[in-house]
């Protein structure tokens, strides 16, 4: 099979970027891959760790790529899109890899010259750490990559970009932008910001010491500091472009916890034991889903899955 | 080294005591361990699976014993201590492995007989399975067993529970009950909590198909679904008697949770970016302490940890 895009540029060197890299090379390492970071720090780490070609501008990076990936930060994408518009090869495509997807279309659509075309990508797979150094080849190996057309519906070019991420490991699948956001806000947004919450709110207290928490952070915490060492401008952005999507769910979620908070005030253990047990059927369908494992013997060799 | 009791009772049989029984046998095989549990299922299973000696009534399962541990759930302790009170041998140690301490004080202290004395203690280890053959031998390998004095202080029979738990794998530390209550309210109950609440929302939610929130689940909401399958019978009587420290952190953490959702709503960025840069420095303490490991290819072949 002919790999759909023979020229792919990368438009930031961070995680995803670095990953994109490696799992390209090993997939087919005839594809050409270019890359532009803003900081002259990270293009020189890219460069040492050979992650792929690195040019020292934008408009050199995106020269001739059928693929161009912007793999910002969603707050830096409109600028970006300025940078790199009028260096567009005539029929590439731009793609990109951010967590928000509405935001993303109403900042590089209007941007797009004529001739190239737009389909956003959103691979669920990350770890809580940034940086090029930080990527690995098997990344997005069965994990899913939503692909978001602008007009929400399935085309050529959307099979051709899904094609690309089913030739790095990734699953895929269609969906529209503000389906997107609201999945996301349940699956990953709203938790993120949760753990952000409780591991603040841990660092706050006074009376339980910064050791004891760290010391005994295995009992249930320690899951939520994994999630809450993510990327802060990458959040940042994720919460300023899912306003709506994310402070809703935070809507519903404050009031559920507010009915479980009641039941212990005021002792109602039916109440709680059978909320906790609809929520341990749900467990059950990710382990037949394949998206976790059932293994007992968690948390000490292996390490643990944090995905935006 | 003698172990430091020669016939140990575990009344109760569940994940907890599984792991004790098989535990103690690969530390010492010498060491005599009985038990009982109240459900004949349990009694069958525990025997099939060569756990145990196991007897039909608590009274057979405790007689003779140095040591006497409580398995059970926190609301059924009263009631077990009552049928085994009479059955104690003269000098035998009680212990529980309760998640909540003041609350085990005051239901199994009152209860005891002359010459039978009682230390609490809290092994921070669990999975989200039940029963007996949910145990393994491994389970408190290197995670924190908490000592809990009646009177908080170190004393030799709180040294000789702590010699136990060493000899099983757990490194130990004394505290005090409202300590070590308020303590688990912050790294375990309130995070348990949390996690029981979310899963719920997102179970209630009819625009995003269950089948999304499944597909989808490693965007940070798997750990969530995890952490959310413990025993709910466990974790009623959890919150049902660590109420007041529960409910203290779980208003500190609507607080955060207010200020979190009023910075995105106003899109103050500043304060996002401030919040998620000081939660990251707590992940690498806790990295530092050796509590989790920092490895990028999480969550695939290894699985979690949950803890109690």
């Amino acid at each position: 099979m002919t790999a759909p895009f023979q020229h792919v540029a990368l438009i930031g060197l961070g995680l995803i970027a670095g990953s994109i890299a490696l799992a390209q090379r090993r997939a087919d390492p005839s594809v050409r891959v270019t890359g532009f970071a803003r900081s002259a720090q990270t293009r020189a780490t890219a460069r040492e760790i050979g992650l792929c070609e690195v040019f020292e501008t934008p408009a050199d990076a995106v020269a001739g790529a059928d693929l161009v990936i912007l793999c910002v930060p969603i707050g830096a994408m409109a600028e970006v899109m300025d940078q790199i518009a009028p260096h567009l090869k005539d029929g590439a495509l731009v793609s990109d890899v951010g967590s928000v997807k509405r935001a993303v279309l109403e900042a590089v659509v209007p941007r797009l010259p004529t001739g190239v075309a737009f389909v956003g990508a959103h691979p669920m797979a990350g770890t809580e750490h940034s940086g090029p150094h930080a990527g690995f080849a098997t990344l997005f190996e069965n994990r899913w990559t939503l692909i978001v057309p602008v007009d929400g519906k399935r085309s050529a070019r959307s099979d051709q970009i899904a094609a690309f991420w089913q030739g790095l490991g990734a699953n895929t699948e269609v969906m529209d932008a503000d389906h997107h956001d609201l999945v996301c806000a349940v699956v990953s947004h709203a938790p993120h910001l949760i753990a952000y919450t409780m591991v603040g709110v841990a660092d706050d207290l006074r009376r339980v010491t910064d050791t004891e928490v760290v010391k005994f952070s295995a009992a249930g915490f320690r899951d939520f500091t994994r999630i809450a060492a993510s990327d802060p401008t990458m959040w940042r952005d994720v919460f300023l472009t899912n306003k709506d999507a994310t402070l809703e769910i935070l809507g519903r979620f404050t009031e559920e916890l507010f009915a479980l908070q009641r039941a212990i005030r005021t002792g109602d253990g039916e109440h709680l034991y059978d909320y906790f047990t609809r929520t341990r059927a749900i467990r059950r369908g990710i382990i037949d889903a394949g998206q976790d494992t059932d293994a007992p013997d968690f948390g000490r060799a292996g390490a643990k899955g944090e995905d935006t």
